[in-house]
């Protein structure tokens, strides 16, 4: 496939927003002053567990300064989430440490403070259940005891089945069969949540918040505290960061609008390092127990899984990261028979959100260690065994993904001709060093999750001939407005200078699901694109009047005739012939695109996204097989990309996935005193971040297989880079030093304990065949 | 005409802003604060008219805080405003007290102040010319010597005739002839012009500033700084009053750039109280020497006319303000044949910009003064004579204007019935009270000075059924935002609470040409209308699919059907019904008007306007006879508003107008010292801007002529309310007294002079043929 010629889209352009943002220069949310605004603080529980016996808020009240202190008492508040097993305030109970209870508005953040230090609650200590196992024993205490609708301590399940997994298992010729465990981590971004809300004196509600899915914040915030949908204003300041941390509404920017209600002032919210740790959305740990199997001649031939999702307290949107792990347990790779028995389980600890990758690390982790075994088992060569199951255009997986285009074949070619593959796996140990290979699917064309997911675009051209994308869109440092300005200038012909990006406010972008799945470049550009060609369509009829010819083409801002290219013009000069007129017009456009997909019905099965992105990673590590400690030396990664919109910027959404993916690899996780339930080390000394200097060369192979549906081919990248870098470490050290990661991170104390224990082999069946 | 029926439209609804605005919590462009953002300060010269010497700017430089000085010398500018007589620094010359010479941004406001001490300029002081009359003289100095294309110091001729005007003055049976006068006056907004700009890392300048007509504004301060247009964004913060007085570019908005740029901060420069009497734009002096002739029935058969519009040191806005006044002449009642010589000329002092009413409230000062004098020697009553004369619906003026509705007939009856003329007027000269008439015509559907009168308008449907529109237009205070939202919720179908306007943006909004001539709620709100139609027809057919009829309509945010009204949704459903599907839509539209108007030809001959304004308004006051003070006791007022979209809000613009009228009328005035030509009092102790406790009872009748062309009738009354005041003020003095007032305003001394001197009648011939 060629892909279309184009002058702007594929060009290696710099970030519109970079140079405001590495000169200090962009206002974040805390950046912002609102006249008259006060200082909210939360005061949290220090239980993990336990019965709110009273709460007294009158010496806080008394304190000068305070404006306003609220409790589950004093506010009108509804149960959210999924399961509304959720409370803005605790009411009766409270079920993790960091859980909300109490709050005040203040003069500043001192007397805010002091004020929290005064609030009496008076507490009845439950036993707590931190871990998920005895969290589904008979007796373990119940965390959601007023939940009626639930078996114990399981908020919900995900069941899957396609073909028959025992008859496969029965043909198998190879089965292994292991445990793999994902950590508590965090999303780690460098902006803490900040939120501020102001009513103005209609009662009208504005709220500025670095949220990605605005309109479904906008919902949640309405349903839950009683207010009009319809009166609230969403503005995303510029966002430092997020990586789904601040995908949806967390307990915070309720209670920042109940204290800016209650204090009739603006209020600011702004968390800090500790409560960013504490108080909000984690990636859960996940808990695999996986069986593949294959035949004699290493067709993959079925997957069993059970899983269980310590998703903690409550249910966000941590609960439905098995939608995603789901994909890869059916998905990667062709795997006729594949079952799936999860549950997601309550425990008296932080609660799951939607962090980047959103279950997918987890399930490759296990799937892609797996396929190693098995091709260990069969005597094959991994990368063989890989591109000889791979995905292939054209299929449609048993679980309904149609495969529309795929690069996975060309993806793990390049990661094995790049890394040195058949010359240097196996062939290391003796410097304890090894090669690693893994793979992954991942939605890459939106992720339908709910009624729609669709986004608006609105383009408007004035008189200066500056060209405005109203998109539905935001930008969270993805660099999406970048993109979108790209796709926009392409399609009308324009420079990229000519075109501005607004999604920022609710009361003037169209409705848009928001960002999550990898989505935006796909689903937002194509509505950019559509919107694009229409305007472009408006200014070619109007130079068309002009110039007295309809074979009109645009390029570089120039208007002219395909058969007489002397006759041209400017477009902006199109642009003012038509407006500066007697019955003169503007160009202005509409579009709203809604990828052609389904809702999964109850079996899950259905074609969630539009087109599915792969890759391939294969990584190089070094072991101390003195310390355990694990040295990443080289990661090689290929995407299959579509078409890389800037290049640059999709290398940058590569490495910078994959060194995220490094430090859920290597370091990232979030220990919990396990008899309290507390987090050991909330704080960014501790936690294990990786930074500049902990990146190894990461080298980025871009594939671009131009889907047919993505704008000028694209697909959506923001999530591939960080998915199979667990998987691609673990079975780079099971090459090094001989022995099998069962969980990650793979910090230097648990290498060494498994270096020690020999830790092997996962083979059940079929041992040594090869 | 029987009006539409209408669920919103019509009602008397309280403004949207007005919340915020009472309490305090809306914020002005003064109350923004620009991380960074430095003070702006501007040197102005002392000498009306100097040569600038030298300018010395390093002890200022070398201060302390400082951070750009800027002047002629050492910046990028090019000549601004008509005939480019303007710089933003004026380099070779001053040409009136207050001449922008110099600039600083520094930290602090008293640092800028110091450091503009701390500049030398050395002037070689010329003579000045502060009189008109004085300024055509031979051997006047030459304010712009430097202008080879035009006659000493006339800048510009305005030459208008039609028909035979000294024919019909032969034919004539009364002929009035007399000069009329209006003084230096200033709009008087409570808010000074306040600006700030700032250049982003990119180099993109967005500027935050109260102007009304922002895209105009954008062009201007590109050209003018060799900026590229598109890449400007103008921001628009509540407006706290402008009338006029922030239309377009000042000197001090190019300045505050110059500053940005050259500090590479954000600057803000705010005008001091008397810097905006000094150095920002006026109601210039226009002097007129009119005769009038009617026939011996009444029958006004012509108006000849010279003036000279005394139009200050440089031409902005305001040497277009003749376009306006030759309307009157041309147009108020039936004048068949009509002439005008006006020269714009300039002097050493403030010039003009455009302040409401735009030429027009002095030049009904003498068209109306006259109407009444030849009533007199016809021994007619005045206000029968205006009757007899009024212009007609289906009437096309000698200059063309197209009077498609009218209801100055029935303005006219309604204020002599409501003032008791006929048995009042002439009658109360013992208790020195008289009353007097004056009726008035304005554009009232847009005035095409410019390519496009158009607007453009985009709407946008959410899923919790808020409808945001964006329109180009601006609000200033007029109520344009609710104006607006009235007409989409009308259109639309839903409550008044669904909708949002959003217009202060040029990156978001649709193009516009701006605030002026009264047009936004004809202009805006005919292409709010039109998009709004659009988005309901969308939602109609959205409705139709689940409803299974096409014959639906939308009332109070339900869609029923006609023929089974017991099907039916709310129409928030219908938008959540076509959004969250697979293959769903948004709700979304653009419309751009631009009303059916024609350029004016060279002979000024063209329908400018869509429909006419006209209203009539009576006054009646008491003079005392010792001390010439005028006290107005009473304002009958009505006004053909073709449809009053919220008459509460048309009542405000009405009585607010009113207000500056007396304002006119009685007491606003700025002297010049003539030798020096500097402002005697720029300060608002001295400057006589009425207040509440100055404004009679003032009553508003609402004449509803229902213009087809109009949004649902209506027609634009920005203006009108103080257009007729200055006439009907005088003659109402004329008839408590007997005096022909000769100029405005009606300061007592003046008064009082008249009375002693016997300033009467103006009539030439026929005098006393009544």
């Amino acid at each position: 496939m060629t892909a279309t010629e184009t002058r702007v889209v594929g060009k290696r352009l710099p970030k519109l927003d970079a140079p405001d943002k590495v000169s200090g220069r962009i206002q974040y949310a805390d950046d912002l002053d609102i006249p008259g605004m006060l200082t909210g603080a939360i005061l949290r529980s220090p239980h993990a567990h336990a019965r709110i016996v009273s709460i007294d808020v009158s010496k806080a009240e008394a304190l000068p300064g305070v404006k306003a202190v609220i409790h589950a008492g004093n506010v009108q508040q509804r149960p959210f989430g999924y399961g509304h097993d959720n409370l803005p305030l605790k009411d009766r109970k409270v079920r993790c440490v960091g859980d909300e209870v109490a709050a005040v508005a203040a003069i500043d953040e001192a007397t805010a403070k002091r004020a929290l230090g005064l609030i009496d609650v008076v507490y009845e200590v439950l036993p707590a259940v931190v871990d998920p196992l005895e969290a589904l024993e008979d007796g373990a205490p119940l965390i959601h005891d007023e939940r009626l609708d639930i078996d114990g301590n399981v908020s919900m399940r995900w069941d899957f089945e396609t073909g028959d997994v025992d008859k496969a298992a029965e043909e198998a010729a190879v089965i292994v069969e292991g445990t793999y465990s994902s950590p508590l981590a965090a999303p780690g971004a460098i902006e803490t949540h900040v939120v501020i809300a102001s009513f103005d004196r209609s009662g009208h509600l504005t709220v500025w918040s670095p949220v990605h899915m605005v309109f479904m914040y906008r919902k949640e915030l309405a349903d839950t505290l009683g207010l009009d949908w319809g009166n609230i204003t969403i503005k995303q300041p510029p966002v430092g960061g997020s990586f789904g941390g601040k995908i949806d509404i967390d307990t915070h920017d309720f209670i920042c609008v109940l204290l800016a209600e209650a204090a009739q002032r603006p209020v600011k919210l702004a968390m800090s390092r500790e409560e960013e740790f504490i108080g909000t959305r984690t990636r859960q740990p996940i808990h695999f127990k996986l069986r593949t199997g294959a035949d004699a001649d290493g067709n993959i031939l079925f997957r069993d899984t059970h899983v269980i999702s310590d998703n903690g307290a409550y249910n966000a949107w941590g609960s439905h990261a098995m939608l995603v792990a789901m994909n890869t347990v059916t998905s990667l790779y062709r795997v006729p028979n594949s079952r799936m028995r999860c549950a997601v389980v309550y425990t008296n600890k932080s609660y799951g959100g939607s962090v980047r990758g959103f279950g997918n690390p987890q399930s490759t982790f296990a799937v892609e260690q797996q396929l190693e075994e098995i091709a260990d088992a069969l005597g094959r060569d991994p990368m063989e065994l890989r591109i000889q199951n791979a995905n292939q255009a054209g299929d449609v997986t048993p679980q309904g993904l149609k495969i529309t285009t795929c690069g996975l074949t060309q993806c793990l070619e390049s990661v094995k001709e790049a890394s040195g593959w058949n010359e240097r796996r196996g062939k290391m140990k003796d410097r304890y060093r090894g090669l690693g290979a893994a793979a992954f699917i991942h939605v890459g064309g939106g992720a339908r999750i709910y009624g729609s997911d669709g986004c608006g675009a609105m383009i408007k051209m004035d008189d200066s001939g500056q060209i405005s994308l109203i998109s539905g869109s935001s930008e969270l440092g993805q660099g999406s407005e970048t993109a979108l300005a790209m796709i926009v200038a392409e399609e009308v012909g324009v420079p990229m200078s000519k075109v501005r990006v607004i999604h920022s406010d609710t009361d003037v972008k169209p409705w848009d699901v928001g960002v999550h799945a990898s989505r935006t470049t796909f689903v937002a550009g194509n509505a950019a694109r559509l919107a694009a060609g229409r305007a472009r369509d408006k200014l070619l009829a109007a130079a068309a009047e002009v110039l007295g010819k309809d074979d009109l083409v645009i390029e570089d801002g120039v208007i002219s005739s395909r058969s007489e290219p002397e006759r041209a013009m400017p477009y902006d000069k199109a642009i003012r012939r038509l407006l500066l007129r007697e019955e003169g017009n503007v160009i202005m456009s509409t579009a709203f695109y809604d990828p052609p997909t389904e809702n999964q019905d109850k079996g899950y099965i259905g074609n969630i996204s539009a087109t599915y992105g792969f890759g391939a990673h294969v990584a190089e590590v070094e072991v101390d097989p003195g310390t355990g400690q694990v040295k990443l030396l080289n990661l090689w990664t290929a995407h299959d990309v579509g078409r890389a919109i800037n290049p640059s910027a999709v290398e940058g959404q590569i490495e910078g996935g994959a060194v995220m993916g490094i430090g859920l690899a290597l370091t990232e996780e979030l220990p919990v005193r396990v008899e309290v339930g507390e987090l050991m080390a909330p704080n960014l000394h501790d936690y294990g971040l990786p930074t500049m200097v902990d990146a190894p060369r990461i080298h980025v192979d871009l594939i671009e297989t131009n889907d047919p549906l993505g704008p000028f081919g694209a697909k959506g990248i923001g999530e591939g880079g960080l998915i199979p870098v667990p998987a691609a470490v673990a079975n780079a050290v099971a090459d090094a030093v001989g022995i099998r990661p069962r969980q990650f991170p793979l910090r230097p104390w648990k290498v060494l304990d498994w270096i020690q224990t020999g830790e092997t082999s996962n083979v059940v069946k079929g041992a040594g065949r090869g």
